[in-house]
């Protein structure tokens, strides 16, 4: 088992038999010891973060397999913080696919001369470029296919998947009582056909989730979601 | 005669007649002393950028109406700096839509990670928010639709004129040994119809243009491309 590429928040290891493993960290995105999803830092650890990041990505990857949708998702151990995933080929140097049902975040730190702080967005879909020294550029589809990082048919695919993907979750959540604000996916392609699945994780680590108002911390969302399961 | 708005480059009046009269000045946009058509702030004033500007404008106008472009420009009187325009209605709070021919400037600084400085793009089409607050963010044609600021059809249009303009822009320069690197244009509404229609200004404030592979001033385009006129 070697490894291949150590992660702010997950280390990734390669298995004999072509698949990855995937090594859950305690360390969780933010700024200066407070946690922030849409942060390009290590901000801070937190005890259980990891265990409870795989526990919740668990949960989202099999729901959506029941679902019909294409995940790398293999197994996973809750024990040891590992999941097993299928190789995949991400898009130029990887890309964020965001969903968006409140205008929070980076959104509203771009666009707020034409919103108002948390306005209902319906499920709006971003993407952005993976490149921490850019700060996460948002890109369009035109750049995304000059560039030769994806081709217009891929993007259809991409976002329409993402806005699935985040009904699902978003419903998940509401079951519960918990609304969903926003949430960041990653696809790559798998397999011979290099059909375009979601990978990486699902977990509060990726989205921000409130509860009657308040923001749902992502150990917290873990406690609210896995309830007894 | 009323003034209207005071802008960074020009102020505005409105005529009696329900047209507007454009007042260009001598300052222009830069940080620190130097020039730079991307930057939000006034850098310097330069004695003769807004009689050059307005020639230029004047110069590009004249030349796009003999080509069938609709514009707001009426009529321009070069001793007074001052040119006179249709009423418009803006975009919004305002857009500005770029026309990329080479890699540079703001471009490059989000997409350096898939392109190389100065890498040719062949016309490609961007759109940013005028908003000096939140440093004129790009806006993808989905935001653009969803937060009400234009029609996709729009867009269309909006984007297919800054391309055609953009190529007769890039064309005139070229004829006197100068590339155009990039330019912006502002659109605005006109007449009854709404027609979508070029406004504000053409000039070296706008666009970076360069001659053997130097960068040629705005002062410096003028003498260049007005000589004899």
């Amino acid at each position: 088992m070697k490894l291949v590429y150590e992660g702010k928040t997950k280390n990734v290891y390669e298995l004999e038999d072509g698949n990855f493993l995937l090594q859950f960290k305690d360390d969780v995105t933010g700024e200066d010891g407070v946690f922030d999803p849409g942060a390009n830092t290590v901000g801070l650890t937190i005890e259980g973060a990891g265990q409870t990041g795989l526990r919740l990505t668990k949960y989202f990857f099999e729901l959506l397999q029941e679902k019909g949708i294409p995940t790398h998702y293999v197994s996973a151990n809750v024990q040891e913080n590992t999941m097993i995933v299928k190789p995949a080929k991400q898009f130029g140097k990887g890309l964020e696919v965001i969903c968006r049902y409140r205008a929070v975040g980076s959104f509203y730190r771009r666009y707020g001369a034409y919103a108002e702080e948390g306005q209902p967005l319906d499920g709006f879909v971003e993407v952005t470029l993976k490149d921490d020294e850019r700060q996460d550029p948002p890109i369009s589809e035109d750049a995304l296919v000059m560039l030769g990082i994806l081709t217009n048919e891929e993007y259809k695919q991409l976002t329409g998947l993402a806005e699935k993907i985040g009904r699902i979750v978003k419903d998940a959540l509401s079951e519960k009582g918990i609304e969903l604000y926003d949430i960041k996916f990653e696809f790559g392609k798998v397999g011979e056909n290099g059909d375009i699945t979601l990978i990486d994780e699902i977990s509060g680590g990726n989205m921000r989730a409130y509860k009657n108002g308040r923001y749902i911390e992502p150990l917290e969302l873990g406690r609210l979601l896995l309830n007894g399961e």
